[in-house]
């Protein structure tokens, strides 16, 4: 029997099986980039995570609506409601008009979740892009009493709301600390209380993102967006939310707060959030110098990087970790992860080209362990999203599969629809799920492999002294302005 | 001396001769899609078109703000204010929600743009991303006295503003025909007048796309997100104003109508208007069944298409027309700018293999003539961006280039400041300004051109009964997916 999907809900610390509130439908919201720099390695990580689960769910057959929001206004650089907005901030630093800069990374990060093979979602809303709804939803917060109207900014009243409702469940915040906590805050803030947060926040006269309000001139305050944008696209209640795991507090903390002030009703079912990364064992940071973004990795531009590494193996590597496990980036991992990927690939390339055809001996045994392996992998799978063994199981396939291409095991000893249930299977998970395989890495590596083909017939010429043979391939490969070096350690090739 | 740039402004109907309003700053907007469908091939000579814009000016040194929307509300089936919202009829058919349709079709258009290597721009605003500037903008404009409010919609008072501003003026309508249009309007429609136009329209209880008003819930006007966000961006008056011929009227006018109407400052400078596409000397309509869409001419899948046509030849083929004259798509035209394409692409390619050294000969001639064709390619496109004019430079320049690689000229017989400003300039207008070289285009004619070679020694081996090789050959290429099909009209490959 199939085993149920089940998934580690961060409020409850548990795994609980997934039940949708609408099946066949699921809404899913995952928060987004803040579009004033490069996406980083760890962000990637989120999305891809995500990626994941939007795959899955739909693979299973959900009908998935993925909302991921671009921020692109309202994100102070103290991630509430202090300091300067980060997007204005990098706009005055490049010289450009703060939606110039939204543009440039927006589509800089596009390009590497399209480099990544990571799907579109379905709606990816923007901040600036619901100014109306986020200014609504701080009236029906205002309407209900839970929030206040200072000098033009509009703050959340975090003790009023904890009177009737818990605040600080998500993240397992000590809740007498935050109400005990003295008021440190710079003399600009009108709040009330230091834990309290900006919902519409009054921007100075010189401000390049500002938008008129009930209140004046202002931006909304970086938890509100994703309420309002996940409340107009999947409704006051959903299924799951997602985010990387330093956002649990205060953005999800806010915005359940936000959802209930708003709407009176608690809006995620599952929050679920991914784990860090580390590199070399240690967290992350421009400080230490030991932070390299997708880009840099795919390109080996970067002291720590010993090599480039292709984005699916690199995609690979993230999967071989369960997405709640930190995750460590090295060399040696990382070179690991490539032979790994490579191994699997061969066996996908391997698969497709066995045919079926009945042998007189049977094999039970071995159609046993097929299906046991299919069956596992889905196990694997609904346990939380458990990639790190999924792809254990993908090995264990890639043996069968490669012992059927050499010919150990005759593939007529296991059943048709046993042969059919691997395939399916092997392909699902690479292609659909983990979605590894992208043609692009494939087209390259048919270049590749053409370019091996074509030198090593240069060599059988050379050796024959079939000097017209190889001139026709010198001249045919100049023609397409391909340089071949012979060296001492083989002859190599590059492309102008 | 070089020539000045000069631009044909559709409002004087004269070349004018190119002064930014604040130089070296150049505002530049460009009427982007309506994202309910697939981008059609007349759209993306559109978008081309001014992305050479963008590129030319950008290459001769302006620091170009260029905004290129989204339109993803607003826009009703008749292109005014009667109708139904085109997105939200595409929900209901694909039975999404809007901003999933939207989602879909701007993912889509995106992907088309980069196959035919157009940048981004600079901002690429949305409708739904500017509801409380438009807002704004229809309060302006009815302080101003130039619109009413009835029911929950505003329209533009068309006969209030003649009083004292030109109307009509850009398209070339005779304004009494006009005035004196009967009311042939639906009894829905609440306009004074037939010619009125919407700033703001009352939405149905049921519809799917509303916001907030001060004259209750609706959506925006169609003609009003381009002043809104081109206000935004770029200034109540600005440099260049671009879109398809069909948009002259209403749209366009209605933008000047607005500009003036809200903040007394006629908006744009120069008015560009790309023209129309015919198929076959048609036409294109559905309706006629000769209407294909840019992913289908890439994959040759329409029954008026012999073959499928590389984006950089047909993007080159758009280049052989100037914007402002109809360009008519037939097979012969399509493969006569295929050949066309290969023999600048060759000749681009034999460029960057060409070294200079110096020669005892000099030839003033030659060295004359070439440095004219630089300046003669700056003078076309000078001369209102005439493309076509300079496809046929850059023809001649390929003549030279081939001349110096085939050594039929010395290339040192000419100055090597001369060699370098040749090599500058072909390069410029093909990658930079042109931008037809694209590296993708390239990759695949690499594998191309290494099947072509594997194939020519296959033939080899098999005609002198080498099998051991032609086995090799074939080994190689099954473990790479590639399947080889001799016929009798040659031989062909293809990839799993």
């Amino acid at each position: 029997m199939p085993s149920e999907l089940k998934i580690y809900n961060t409020l409850s610390r548990e795994k609980e099986v997934f039940k949708p509130l609408n099946a066949p439908f699921v809404g899913l919201y995952a928060c987004g980039p803040t579009v004033y720099n490069e996406v980083h390695l760890g962000n990637l990580r989120t999305f891809t995570t995500f990626d994941v689960v939007y795959r899955y769910l739909t693979h299973l057959g959900y009908k998935v609506r993925y909302v991921r929001n671009i921020t692109d206004a309202g994100h102070l650089t103290d991630d509430g409601d202090g300091g300067d907005s980060k997007i204005e901030e990098r706009a005055k630093l490049e010289q450009l008009e703060p939606m110039e800069i939204v543009q440039k990374y927006t589509t800089s990060f596009h390009e590497v979740c399209d480099i990544f093979n990571l799907l579109p979602p379905s709606i990816e809303p923007t901040a600036t892009g619901h100014i109306v709804e986020q200014i609504e939803m701080v009236k029906r917060i205002l309407a209900r009493g839970y929030a206040y109207e200072i000098n033009g900014s509009v703050y959340f009243d975090v003790k009023k709301y904890m009177e009737t409702h818990p605040y600080g469940q998500l993240s397992g915040r000590n809740v007498d600390d935050l109400l005990e906590v003295t008021r440190e805050l710079s003399g600009t803030s009108d709040k009330k209380n230091s834990y309290d947060f900006a919902l519409w926040i009054k921007t100075p006269d010189n401000a390049l993102q500002k938008w008129p309000s009930p209140w004046g001139e202002g931006c909304p305050g970086w938890h509100l967006e994703c309420s309002a944008m996940s409340g107009k696209y999947l409704g006051h209640q959903f299924d799951i939310h997602g985010g990387g795991m330093d956002l649990k507090f205060p953005h999800h903390e806010c915005e359940i707060a936000q959802g209930v002030g708003a709407d009176g009703v608690v809006p995620v079912r599952y929050w679920m959030h991914a784990n860090m990364l580390t590199v070399n064992g240690e967290k992350m940071s421009k400080s230490k110098g030991n932070s390299f973004l997708p880009k840099e990795l795919f390109a080996g531009e970067h002291k720590l990087l010993e090599k480039a590494y292709a984005p699916m193996a690199v995609k690979f590597f993230m999967m071989q970790s369960h997405y709640r496990s930190t995750l460590d980036f090295s060399n040696e991992a990382l070179q690991a992860a490539e032979k790994g990927y490579a191994k699997l690939i061969n066996a996908y390339s391997n698969l497709q080209s066995l045919v079926y055809s009945t042998a007189a001996q049977k094999n039970e045994a071995e159609d046993k362990e097929i299906n046991d392996l299919c069956e596992q992998i889905y196990d694997k799978m609904n346990d939380d999203f458990n990639t790190a063994e999924v792809t254990a199981v993908l090995f264990e396939m890639s043996k069968k599969i490669n012992s059927f291409k050499e010919g150990h095991i005759a593939i007529g000893s296991i059943a048709e629809a046993t042969f059919k249930r691997l395939k399916d299977t092997f392909t699902a998970f690479i292609k659909d799920i983990l979605a590894i395989d992208k043609a692009d890495a494939q087209d390259d590596n048919t270049a590749e492999g053409l370019m091996d083909l074509i030198l090593a017939l240069r060599k059988d010429a050379r050796d024959k002294k079939d000097f017209a043979t190889s001139d026709k391939i010198r001249d045919a490969l100049l023609q397409l302005n391909i340089q071949v070096k012979d060296g001492k350690e083989g002859t190599t090739w590059s492309k102008n």
